[in-house]
């Protein structure tokens, strides 16, 4: 039998009457024939309220009691699930991470993991279990403690499941009906992709859209799982949602699939740094140590052995480099004339394996935003990808006039 | 280090107040030089939610997934109170209960412990945990699934560990602060015991006093576990609760410990039955089939081949009785003129060990019962209890009157 992998996120099991909204889903494909793999979350709101009791408890708890005692929302999930599939006639059974086992390294709250035997399970299918019903999130270390695997976790024990039962696909139910050409809460021109390739869905993940987790899509693109991301809220349909998967089953692709954009945003300028080898090391070292995401970095030309180096994180994080770049200076480690921050910028980004092969699409940024008298202050560029550092007040702006100008209300 | 097992029911781990609560009294114990195992409920309320979702979803539930779903509360309260525990720098680590493992048959939602190999927990003591928090109430099958061990698991399960790690003592912290001469609610005259002796206690759980489950008591009897049952909202002390012991253990006797009561009786007599080899099996066996719990029995001599057959069984349980009956007859496996039913008798019980050697208990029972006018229609006795079925209204004054007559108010 082929083997589908579906996920579930808490919304999508918020209650009794969702979890059964998200049986029938499982039925539909049970029914044609797939053994079926699923992952779900705990039901939305008691992760939160574990997490809360733990903080109470243990301001600086221990991650392994931690992780044995958040695990238990995805348990009864589980178990909620499986029994809801068996009411409907479909032979179903709960799966804990320790029983299947879910192997990760010892890293309790993000574990990584490190191998899905599918021994059990295949075993269980071959004797009639027709949906395997697993609570993501959870694992167990080799001391035989539950882990649990941090942010995304869920997203990824569903690609992971994909990846070592070698399903078909792995379909995301989730609270939005798919992957847009941008956020639709800014242009309504914001069109829903049928597909996506995992390199642009990896950069539109790490640009912030929320769709799915940075971590789940690149172990997709290792594995070439296909990832499917759709609303458990809609009538199933065969074409329904967005399909992220190689850039050789798109046949016809635009330029750019997409752009996104990141609010938040803040350009710092350390003036006059002693240009010598190592200097970088020097400044993103301390800023990592403290904690803070460096995004862009600019290097301006060095004149008489000092430069300018300009880097962006999020504001939040502004007070913490700020303070790690003081320090370093008093330890003797750089050495600069000023630190100039500015708080008021957006990111905004165009994403598309397309670009590889279309020339001009800097080009064609650049004259749009100029046309809207929107000023760049930084540029970045990967081989998908072309990001710029504007005023936050022109960031809707610059995103409808980019839109439009890659004209991504038309499909390719 | 000589090991004490502490056992917290669920209104003793309420909240987080309430597990910091129970966590100090753990703290008490370890400080005295003991290795202690804690098992622990779910905090009051969650079992609850936790069956009623099972309920809902599927109400003929398959018991393997109740299990795996409602085994989660006592999980949460083992991690909270270890974070609780190592917050106050003393080294404790949750155990769930395939973690440990308590093996148990398949028997799912009822299964019984077969072995508790104390390896694992032994290990880390000898690495310096202090405290093993265990989650009640659950352990696992042959097949690795998740088994709940039913009615008063968590009583069970804490006097199991205490026979397995040869614990000095087993204490039962509960809402009530110990076990006592009669209902403290029908005589203010009822006076706390500070021992009683496994038999008697066997007697009074089985009487309907809620303090212990019969089964724990059973098996605590068994191991020679010393059980001691206190309350979780008074102040420690030494001397605190009830000491459940061998009877070699109280040096000093009343002839009767205690006096229980069972308010919601009924008495059914079948008429004029055909009384020959195997009636009582043929009678008994039905009402056995239809869960039917015959307590007392009583045949009269038999004339002419037939005689008079009573038993008492709780009220709630009449219309069950009376169809096997009917149903017996129908199917000519028994024969009788009538069955006459009785719903308003209670019974009333006098519990000691002490009656053994004390002669004339059972008359001084009479006596004081004909003195208040109460007709006893029904007596049976063992060789530590004399139970006698009366007319309900009279049951307070017969609890009164025994109590009195026994002098339970003064020490022995």
């Amino acid at each position: 039998m082929p083997t589908l992998v579906m996920k579930f996120g808490g919304t999508s099991v918020a209650n009794l009457d969702r979890i059964a909204r998200a049986s029938k889903r499982v039925a539909v494909e049970v029914a044609k024939g797939y053994d079926v793999i699923v992952i779900v979350s705990a039901m939305s709101g008691k992760t939160n309220e574990l997490v809360g009791w733990v903080d109470e408890t243990s301001p600086l708890y221990d991650a392994r009691e931690y992780d044995a005692i958040v695990s238990s929302g995805e348990n009864v999930t589980a178990g909620l699930m499986a029994l809801r599939l068996q009411e409907m006639e479909i032979p179903a059974r709960s799966w804990q991470g320790w029983q299947v086992p879910l192997k990760t390294n010892s890293a309790h709250s993000s574990a990584r993991i490190e191998e899905i035997p599918t021994d059990n399970i295949t075993a269980k299918f071959a004797e009639g279990m027709k949906v395997a019903v697993v609570a993501g999130f959870q694992g167990i270390s080799p001391e035989g403690r539950i882990t649990t695997l941090g942010r995304g976790g869920s997203d990824t024990t569903a690609v992971a499941f994909a990846a070592a039962f070698d399903a078909e696909r792995c379909d995301i139910y989730t609270d939005v009906d798919g992957v847009y050409t941008t956020d639709p809460r800014i242009t309504d021109k914001a069109r829903k992709l049928d597909k996506i390739a995992f390199e642009e869905m990896l950069e539109l993940a790490s640009l912030g859209a929320k769709v799915l987790q940075t971590r789940s899509v690149e172990l997709a693109m290792r594995y070439k799982v296909r990832l499917r991301v759709l609303s458990s809220f809609e009538e199933p349909s065969d074409d329904a949602g967005t399909l992220v998967c190689d850039e050789e089953e798109i046949m016809e692709q635009n330029a750019v699939a997409g752009v996104a954009y990141s609010r938040d945003e803040a350009k710092m300028t350390l003036i006059s740094v002693a240009d010598r080898p190592g200097i970088a090391a020097a400044i993103f070292g301390p800023l990592a140590e403290a904690g803070v995401n460096v995004d862009m970095i600019v290097q301006n030309i060095s004149e008489e052995g000092r430069t300018d180096m300009t880097f962006s994180c999020p504001t939040d994080q502004v007070v913490r480099a700020e303070k790690a770049m003081a320090d370093a200076m008093e330890a003797g480690h750089i050495n600069y004339h000023d630190l100039v921050t500015d708080n008021g910028v957006a990111k905004v980004s165009v994403v598309g394996i397309g670009m590889r092969s279309h020339a001009g699409v800097a080009a064609k940024m650049f004259a749009s935003l100029q046309a809207e008298g929107i000023n760049i202050k930084v540029i970045t560029t990967s081989e998908i990808k072309i990001s710029v550092l504007i005023d936050r007040k022109y960031m809707e702006l610059a995103v409808q006039a980019l839109h439009d100008a890659f004209e991504l209300e038309k499909t390719a």
